[in-house]
């Protein structure tokens, strides 16, 4: 019997209660069962979650229904190992079916996964690295309020993980952007992992979330009434609001309540069949899960999750001529402007967020917020919330946009990157003064592995323009192509290419744009490198030596005609600011070893950490001037 | 002239003051015009935090004859871009010579760098990355107090950086390891980057690191006798101390007092002359200063930084047989324990501190926290503090070991590993549960990027043991190894390789060890694969083709002598559970494109995010199980 949503009540009827309690040892006994079909799981906090899980799913305005839906209550529970505990919820809720769940958990092809997944309806984020909850939270929150839907966040999470520095930068964002529609739920039940919270590192959960501007109430995490009532009033002075719930770890599971051995681990008999018995339950519900488990196929995902369309126009390319010459970062500046003002509050339009780590006057953001004020969210540096409200919120209905020194937005962030790609979360990461291109301040700051960064994912796009033109139309391309899509630009200002200008000229995601032909050898340089492997070019032919040179604008995706026909010259020089090993140059030598495309192949690029300087210097001293590359090709036709 | 050291005084004698007072004149007349002469650089922080450094210098237990021995005081400067102000109060400590520093700021070439690096004695940490100088500090701390040396730890932060997550972790681990020698210091002048701090991000500095559990003391940041006071005060109730000094952004700088938009950029005339004669110098200072740097060549870093050697018995290594089958991150646990062991308060051996952020069961080092409790640091789950600290403890001479989940360890932390490479701190870093052998965690904790994460770096070390022999021996090898290394090792129990359990083989960095013989091509695989590959080999072999089978264990080096002799065979596959385009695989494919060795090459391994399911059915899933790479063989050979 699946409960009925009970969404935004505050005090329960009998029934409601009665049915609630009854579910609540329903839950308990399926999540039991999946951890033991699976013989793997976390039990503990499963337990100790269901009345939370329960009370949550049943007070959002989240349903089988609308799960599917973007403008509606956001449900992220971000101890995902806790996901028995959460699949037991969905099934008493409807969400999905108990047949599915209970032979298939943790098993191999299966949805229902060990940590929790979006293709499971019910579930808004795949979590499982602990502390990324409450940022993800955030950015529903504000994808929602750009929106104009007036909906709510739960974030549920459990105390042990409470310690991630990255919670604590999620919590001042929610309060400076007074987001009272989030609400935090911590199972307080006080073990974690290897021991309790106090022994493995002491925190003063309440001291530190007031400290930050929270609302904090404790309540009694397995009473319904005290839940949904805490539920119902949450927010309701103006601060977003965290439930310390306390709570028994493992609680009505018998020997398990309260030991922290269960936290990670199936209990085995005769533990299993006795609390099955003491919660009302048959255990011979394990024989069938483990039949079925045995003599079924897996089932298929519940739901395929895509990347959020939006719906935006993106206007007229500026040109750029050397007249007016541009530093790539404000082509960008310039382009996310202009697109954000041509759609800022026009109805049927997708809002467009351009979130900033005080870095603004640098990455060039200055403008967008003059124009688009409601849409910049400023977040101080917290560059790891940031990332995962940045991905939360293109997940949720926005075109949301980080621009960031790429060091913080993708080295600082990586993981968070990486989630949010395998959350499918579609957000757009602007990194500046990318490579060699930052300016003095050295070693620490050269972001010189981004495109092996990017390359370590499997669903990013990276983006890498040339010039101030290209980068325009591949600003206008990336805001409006769905999917996880990085743009990476340097910070001087570079020569304008007469082809990108071209209003024929359209950013081609792929394609090695061949600038110049020669047939005794050809050059792939990698963005802004494009003008001086032009200027290498010409020096060679005065010196009778013919090459083409390619512009490598999208790294991670090989133009194999281009390369094919690049071959036949017998020689590939490759150029960019970016470790050697791991860039563009990586990419193109491997696939000629992988295709067996028999033309040799040196790589010029990045070969330790750099020193301060500015960019020329530094390029100068790895050989990336025109002269250094000439220089290169020379020796390398040998 | 220089000042003199004033280690551990309270009160200042009138002379003292005085020429502390010159020296803060004479520092910032100095500081201005290195940001004027290299047109570059952040002097209101230079100059707001200016009686802070002069301070920390004199009263720490750093001088320029001590500077580089490791049993001292330390001082980390977090807000590394204020350099310019900490060489200026180097100066005047003797540290380094006026005429270098003026010249030669963020010049190409030079040690005097954009952000402030260790080659400069005086600095201990490179910096610049904000939030991470904490976590350096708490290292320092822990690293002295395992020396049993009674240091004192500095650490001078600015305000706008204190919302970085990473700062709370480093809190709570201090508080944990009863740290009262650590003293934070934090430039309050309420000013960030792009406009006022409470502007930017409202953060409640006192209330936060009170609820962490420190003790806060709110000083006069520009009065050196409240400072002196202030730091002789800290630490004497057992806390941890931190001082908010009330300062002024670009204190005594004129026009630039005050104005966030001298937070990072040169004065220009004629502000930098008005400010230099306002503090009594002479704005000549500057040409001369400008001569010089276009007439003289950089000066030579003031010492070279290398890894400290830890002077430790690495015991004999154990033996495993398929009798006594072991996981590989158990053969780990055993061997650090017995090396622990072996070494543990012995007199003149170097201490080895191992890191746990709450995984101990699962990583297994809870043997070694058995033998050796005093140097096991439990941490809890606050992975960025703890990569930092680790990094700092190895750097301040210790044997400095965190074992964690593969994912954390690199992907969460990866910016953290990034500048411990950049520092040459030389921890050691062990990933458990690497690539597909996690268990049934799911795709969140597949650590499928770990080779493409080092790779991008240039400094660490990667040893990927294959068996339980293997494991103990590379375990013992890096403990004894100066510099940044990696052991990357799985959760399953694997076969043992005879040849590995052979007294006579030693574990030998960067050789690919032939453990089969065949003409007919070669296959590469990585860790526990080898065994899976022997396998394929002894299959293929019934069909009539004979291949060489080649461990490899430390895939950042290409083995050349190995790849050459494979490559005569004409078919190279190569076998990791890792991302086909980033691991062992992509690094001799390139090397064999870049070499033009002519073989054909066919990489196998991870093409997608993984679902939940146990090793065996994730490793077939991808066609790395015994029957899927013979048939693979077969089909590259067709």
């Amino acid at each position: 019997m699946a409960l009925k949503n009970l969404h935004g009540k505050a005090t329960l009827t009998d029934d409601e209660l009665n049915a609630l309690k009854a579910s609540a040892k329903q839950a308990r006994i399926n999540s039991l069962t999946m951890v033991q079909a699976a013989n793997s799981g976390h039990p503990g906090g499963a337990f100790s979650s269901m009345e939370m899980f329960l009370s949550v799913y049943g007070f959002a305005n989240l349903t089988p229904a609308n799960a599917s839906e973007i403008d509606r209550d956001y449900v992220i529970i971000s101890h995902g190992h806790t996901s028995a505990g959460v699949y037991a919820a969905l099934i008493e809720y409807g969400f999905i079916p108990a047949e599915d769940a209970l032979p298939n958990f943790r098993r191999f092809g299966s949805t229902i996964q060990g940590h929790i997944v979006r293709e499971v309806p019910g579930i808004d984020w795949d979590t499982g690295n602990l502390g990324q909850g409450l940022s993800a939270g955030v950015g529903f929150a504000l994808a929602q309020r750009a929106r104009n839907h007036d909906g709510k966040v739960f974030v549920l999470m459990g105390d042990g993980g409470q310690t991630k520095g990255q919670i604590a930068e999620a919590r001042r964002i929610a309060v400076s952007q007074k987001l009272n529609n989030v609400i935090a739920l911590i199972d307080w039940n006080k073990i974690q992992l290897s021991g309790t919270v106090e022994e493995i590192m002491h925190c003063n959960i309440r001291e530190i979330w007031e400290a930050d501007g929270w609302e904090v109430v404790e309540c009694d995490g397995h009473s319904f009434p005290e839940l949904f009532k805490a539920l119902a009033n949450a927010g309701k002075n103006g601060k977003p609001t965290v439930l310390m719930c306390k709570t028994v770890m493992g609680k009505d599971g018998g020997e398990m309540a309260g030991v922290p051995t269960y936290h990670g681990k199936a209990p085995g008999e005769p533990i299993y069949s006795n609390v099955v018995k003491s919660l009302g339950g048959d255990p011979e519900i394990l024989a069938k899960a483990l039949d079925a488990r045995k003599n079924t196929p897996a089932p298929k995902p519940y739901r395929e999750i895509t990347p959020f369309e939006a719906e935006i126009e993106t206007g007229t390319p500026i040109v750029y001529t050397n007249e007016k010459k541009s530093d790539n970062r404000g082509a960008f500046g310039k382009a996310v402007a202009d697109v954000g003002k041509l759609n800022y509050k026009v109805a049927g339009k997708t809002p467009i967020l351009v979130f900033d780590c005080d870095l603004s006057p640098s990455v060039m953001t200055g403008e967008f917020k003059k124009v688009c004020p409601d849409e910049f969210i400023q977040c101080g540096i917290q560059e790891h919330a940031v990332a995962t409200i940045s991905g939360a919120a293109a997940a949720a209905g926005t075109v949301s946009v980080w621009a960031e020194f790429g060091v913080f937005g993708i080295d600082e962030a990586y993981n968070q990157q990486r989630l949010n790609d395998i959350n499918k979360a579609g957000n757009k990461l602007v990194l500046t003064h990318v490579g060699l291109d930052v300016g003095e301040d050295g070693e620490t700051h050269q972001c010189i592995d981004y495109v092996g960064q990017a390359r370590n994912m499997f669903g990013w796009k990276l983006l890498v323009p040339a010039d101030p033109n290209q980068t325009d139309k591949a600003t206008r391309y990336m805001l409006k192509t769905p999917g996880c899509v990085c743009l990476a630009v340097g910070r001087s200002k570079v020569d304008s290419i007469p082809e990108f200008a071209s209003p024929d000229y359209k950013f081609e995601y792929g394609k090695a744009v061949k600038l110049r032909d020669g047939k005794d050898g050809a050059i792939f340089a990698l963005g802004y490198l494009t003008q001086i492997a032009l200027k290498s070019a010409e020096e060679l032919a005065k010196q009778g030596v013919n090459v083409s040179v390619y512009c490598v604008s999208s790294p991670l995706e090989i133009d194999e005609a281009a390369l094919k026909e690049a071959c036949a010259t017998g020689y590939i020089l490759t150029v960019e600011d970016h470790h050697v090993n791991t860039g563009m140059g990586a990419i193109l030598g491997l696939e000629i070893a992988r295709r067996n495309l028999g033309a040799k192949i040196k790589n010029l690029g990045v070969e330790k950490y750099g020193l301060s300087g500015v960019s020329s210097e530094l390029r100068k001293a790895f050989g990336l001037d025109s002269e250094g590359i000439a220089k290169s090709f020379i020796e390398f036709r040998k």
